[in-house]
């Protein structure tokens, strides 16, 4: 399978990112055309120092073919379109194969 | 459930990256007591620009206590010294709630 990960750094104003994120962001993102999987992790700490992390999405599909689809597709756009306006300087984006 | 994750930047030497990492810290990783699951991912690209990592490890466990216990434990300890021996300068971890 292949993912995409979606990492945020700490906004400046957590509550209104959390509020984003929730009711406005996530539902964006469960509309990806043959998404298998979306998985959020809301990060905790770190074993040493401090996490240079606030969250983790990470959204699963079958092949990276399908995964170039989905982020081609309307949905796909409307997803990077919404991330742009709350998140363009916090994210970092990467792909791999799992 | 809990995750431990740890982002490797790009090695200066991939193959001899790759050989530790497969040959070494994989089976130390899988020793970690009550080990629910370990999701390795090989980083192919990013939808814009380069990606900034070469690797991602996440490793499951059922709730926080039960990863700290691993964490410090004789196999945790051994998973550790390793990092250290071969990923310093590359790593960057954090855990958090799934």
């Amino acid at each position: 399978m292949i993912k995409l990960v979606a990492l945020y750094r700490k906004p400046a104003d957590a509550p209104a990112f959390d509020k984003h994120y929730n009711e406005i962001h996530t539902p964006l993102v469960k509309k990806y055309p043959d998404l298998r999987k979306l998985e959020i992790t809301r990060v905790t700490g770190a074993p040493i120092g401090e996490a240079k992390f606030y969250l983790m999405a990470e959204m699963y599909w079958d092949d990276k073919p399908t995964m170039d689809k989905a982020l081609a597709s309307p949905e796909g756009r409307a997803v990077a379109k919404d991330l742009v306006s709350f998140a363009a300087d916090i994210v970092t984006i990467f792909h791999g194969e799992v």
